[in-house]
């Protein structure tokens, strides 16, 4: 699928404890064109979620249908419970000219660029590692022992920043969201999404 | 010179009649981290210039000896009169973490490119060609031969576009400025410069 003259995806990952949902949350608040990539699950709705909202809740003879159909960017079980990243509603808004937003694990980031190489990849980073580490037992939602794990994991993500495009700091919620709005409108005014209109102004 | 971690040269270009000098004002205006870099000339100042504000006014000895140390990042010889761009000021801002903005010829932007591969390209567009040939007669200060030459050099400088990083269109002042801001912003958040400040995370 070609990206460009079109809506940007936009490839989001952050450790835990970044507050990769508040900047996405906020994200969408900001600028109507940037929608967020909604997953599909075979799992029941929690209380107070909603469909097509939270999730796509869905069941297993149906994601399995869209599995052979080749309907998911990224899909996984966990247990017996189905999640998947559907692509006919990324194409859709993509073609509509909007940004889409997928919050997506580390591992799973390489994945969707190799399927979409037009991508572009933001990686959402703590201050400084000893704030994400008060930051996560601020919570105090974990045993220390959880905690602990988190960070490991952390810092081995963090390790990998250097295969995104972008590295935003979120010190403070406004600025970190004003720098992913600056990113999206500085990607969507590239030459190669300008192309069209180029040619547009200069036969007009 | 490698411009990784440090300030960013964005090379501005834009026909006759595209407002960039507004535009390059404002962008100074809205953000202190944002310079100008300014050329050396051997004519005489014109009245109300100041010596380091639209100009660095000097002798033809000493840009001669200027040119024989390789202080320039291009220079030419209008008739008795040159015309430079010191390398010095340029660097001496970038190694501040400060964004220079060069304006320059669409002629010169590839040569720029050439010397500092790390150098950003913005090449700014009227909304559409008739709107230029508007704004160019409304200035009321050249011959209709004059603007139809004009009109001829901004045809061609725009068909070279897609030499550029990012197209900006001057359609709306403030949204044009905002535009630019947002690149550079964008720019400097690229992995490639936040490589140092990834690393001092990491290890904080």
């Amino acid at each position: 699928m070609d990206l460009k003259d079109k809506g940007l995806l936009v490839v989001i990952s952050a450790p835990a404890g970044c507050g990769k949902d508040t900047v996405i949350a906020e994200l969408k608040k900001a600028d109507d064109n940037v929608k967020q990539s909604i997953s599909m699950t075979t799992r029941a709705p929690r209380e107070g979620e909603a469909d097509g909202v939270d999730y796509y809740f869905t069941t297993v003879e149906n994601f399995e249908n869209n599995i052979s159909q080749d309907g998911f960017l990224e899909y996984v079980k966990y247990g017996v419970n189905y999640y998947g990243t559907p692509k006919k509603a990324i194409e859709e808004n993509i073609n509509e000219g909007k940004s889409v937003i997928l919050k997506i694990e580390v591992e799973g980031a390489g994945n969707v660029r190799k399927i979409y190489p037009d991508a572009i990849s933001v990686f959402i980073m703590p201050p400084s590692f000893s704030e994400l580490s008060r930051r996560l037992r601020n919570r105090g939602t974990e045993t220390e022992d959880d905690i602990e794990r988190r960070l490991k994991i952390a810092e081995t993500e963090m390790q990998r920043a250097k295969e995104y495009d972008y590295i935003v700091i979120n010190d403070d919620l406004t600025a970190c969201v004003n720098d992913v709005l600056s990113i999206i409108k500085a990607e969507r005014l590239k030459y190669s999404n300008m192309k069209n209109i180029v040619e547009k102004i200069i036969n007009n």
